[in-house]
């Protein structure tokens, strides 16, 4: 099994994320796998918005997912994310998507220790990949522009 | 029963907007309120986007809602709308959901005579009130800077 | 200003729910305040899915929504919830959405006591009115079908 | 260049369907392949609605994307759909996601003859992987259950 590297965080399924299957309509999944990405930036100090403030994008450009299970309103869903390839241009980000059994779980969050075994039941597997672009689309060196970030996300490999 | 002098076109109901209830998931009818009078400017000879790019913004500052009955995945909806109220600062909405019958409804659309009993079942109805803004959301006088769409929106009273 | 004996819960504004004018899309502002009412119902000991399996759907029939200044990316959203109005047959929930200041404001929730002024900077409000149904979407008593949340709904007018 | 032997229909992008970047949120191209393959099966005399009434589901269990330009708001965006692998059991329909330049293409709808050129712009292509399964998600033979469109699709292949 996997061993994450990366961080957790916790959300709960809406309402209006269902669809007349009666589980979540298979788009959301994709949602919350940038939720995951950007909770994991911020958790390195740097909150999406003010990486946009910055000048610095990040827009997806491939993303693949696996539907194993359905999630269900109100489930509480852990997302895990980890950095699986990081250059100076590019960095892909793995996910996955579990169900949690007990509500007080919703409010766990944090890096994970190497080697942690992932919790709960998988319901969804995959990754998404994007390139550093500034405001007018045109890619960028994180590396240069934010030193720090590009550090403390080669750490995270 | 109100006559509509304003405008109407036909959308399909799409899966994402259902909910577990089986019915389209309520906030969707606000959107499709916003897809009616953004069609209707449109007929007008001036779509939303070119509104935009002359740095005109309308944001939504008032909406009620009245829910009759819920639309259903794969219906075909009319949308009616019409101008309700208008100054150089501001403009009101009225707006009717109805569901149609036929698939051959759904590519109608166009400015309405006075005195049109509206087709189909109604769903939903309601308003939506909106100030002009520029850029910086400082309210403008559309008829200044617009005189032709104020003209034309006026006549539509 | 309004004095809530209702309900307050928070959450982060999500991308998705941004639009091109750099702000929250308003339709989203509506399914907040279901977020509010689920949480508040949840707190009272009756998440919504558990009403859903006991055969109670609560739609909502009318919505009005009065908004002030726009929700922004990764803003930390407190939603207010309280019971303006029940009876065996209806409930009307009236709300409000707040700007908070701090990332630590995030993790609160709780049920209000008489008095207590809302917190923030107030970014929309309105209400939604419902009525209960049953799975066939025939109108229901819920003080008959579950009296011991109308009794506990009750004590928070 | 791929060769299409399936279907294309056109929409307009919607404003909510765009983010603060300025462009369309990305989970909303998957939404958009989805619109495509009911629209498909539409064509060839199975509206989707009919076959969930029939007890015929067809969840996603894999999806792939290839993000090459973003799509902008009002947008008249080309959805182009043919079956890639189809057993009784499974399927798997590829789809491109194309800008078009004028508003007459809108309405535009069919099978395509083989050897038909994509037009427009490539903004996004990739996969949907399904499996037939019947209300309480068991797989189920389609080729069985609905022989006549198993046939149809299988012309397509």
């Amino acid at each position: 099994m996997t061993k994450y590297d990366g961080f957790m965080c916790n959300i709960r399924v809406r309402y209006q994320e269902t669809d007349q299957m009666g589980v979540v309509y298979h788009t959301n999944y994709l949602n919350w796998f940038e939720i995951g990405r950007t909770e994991f930036v911020r958790e390195l100090g740097y909150p999406y918005a003010k990486l946009e403030q910055a000048g610095l994008l990040l827009p997806v450009t491939h993303a693949e997912l696996e539907f194993r299970q359905p999630a269900r309103y109100d489930d509480i869903i852990r997302i895990y994310i980890r950095v699986a390839e990081l250059t100076p241009l590019r960095i892909q980000f793995d996910a996955e998507l579990r169900r949690m059994d007990n509500d007080e779980d919703l409010g766990e969050r944090g890096l994970l220790a190497t080697g942690t075994e992932p919790a709960g039941e998988l319901l969804v597997r995959g990754y998404t990949k994007h390139v550093w672009v500034n405001k007018e689309w045109r890619p960028v060196r994180v590396s240069k522009l934010i030193p720090d970030i590009y550090q403390k996300l080669e750490k995270m490999i």
